[in-house]
């Protein structure tokens, strides 16, 4: 197989790439990367990528890292496989452009951070910081206010079809609705209707069952 | 004139969209933000951007914030203007790509901070936090020995050729080069023979020139 995504099935940013792999209906191979025993910061992950993280990504002799950079190069070059992820109109692709700009710097500053707290610092045996909590969701709050007002004029975040921008939002959207964040969303009618509709596209669940 | 930047003379995101238009030899029209009154959270424009900050970008009837959505903008609807600032082959710009999201990612958020701290709390009567400015020289320094390695490798971030990677550092690195941490840089051949060349480029004089 070409593809390969070396990764962990409980990273965000992992599931990010294999939901747009999922979306684009293309094959891969999947290789586990032990974060718990340190694999990603050995010398042979760091050559792959410096910054010690997953996931990687090798599409044949490409090797890529950073999961947003992943999305957009698969949305890109396979832009003819399954469901249209990015458009090619300037105008459209601009205002996508945006979004995607507001899902990794305001959304997911909040968002991700919430998701550790709550979720992963108890697996990991440490205690979870509950004023940081607080801020967090009010930040993510003001987020969603923003949210709801545009998803009040279109659809989608990008615009009228589902595209990369709501796709980046799903694995932590995923994690979130396991705590009291969900209430968030569900105080917020559009935002409520929209994560309810991502999370149950057909490509997610085909990812969840996988892992 | 049809482009119309509405920003802040000394924001640095701001200046990532002008050095964007002056390598692309546009025209445009400032419309000057005064963030000390708080013009930025009025309604005329938060009705441009709901997030409240600088810069806002006018291309005709399109809108658009957040800096880097906006250079991409530019750089894709201008293509075959001024310096080539992206590339059309599918593999050259998905490294173009992971090496935006690390400028976003690794560089920003402790480049930003630094600059934040050490030039720009003082200005508005704030105390630099010096415990966050060791912590965030430390956490730069990590980011630009990858920088250093890869420079070493290819004449810019993004390959051989300038490109919106490179750009995108500039308005920050210019903002260091005024403080101690100047000798970050220093300290890195190949990363002070780049952070050198990319601020010495005629189109960033043109922007300090007119600011």
């Amino acid at each position: 197989m070409a593809i390969k995504v070396h990764g962990h099935p409980l990273s965000p940013p992992t599931r990010r790439v294999l939901l747009t792999l999922a979306e684009k209906d293309l094959e891969y191979e999947f290789i586990y990367v032990d974060l718990a025993t340190g694999q990603q910061k050995k010398d042979s992950f760091l050559s792959m990528n410096p910054f010690g993280q997953v996931p990687v990504f090798e599409d044949g002799d490409l090797k890529l890292f950073e999961s947003r950079a992943i999305t957009k190069y698969i949305s890109y070059a396979y832009a003819d496989k399954g469901t249209a992820l990015l458009v090619q109109d300037p105008k459209k692709i601009a205002i996508i452009g945006v979004w995607l700009e507001v899902e990794a710097h305001k959304f997911d500053a909040a968002g991700n951070k919430l998701s550790y707290e709550i979720l992963i610092k108890p697996v990991l045996g440490l205690t979870t910081d509950e004023a940081s909590v607080e801020q967090m969701q009010a930040q993510l709050g003001t987020v969603l206010d923003i949210y709801e007002k545009r998803l009040a004029e279109s659809k989608y975040l990008g615009g009228d079809n589902y595209s990369l921008v709501d796709l980046h939002h799903v694995p932590i959207i995923n994690n979130l609705m396991k705590t009291k964040v969900k209430a968030l969303f569900e105080q917020r009618p559009h935002v409520n209707a929209w994560s309810t509709d991502i999370l149950a596209r057909p490509a997610w669940q085909k990812v969840l069952d996988k892992l």
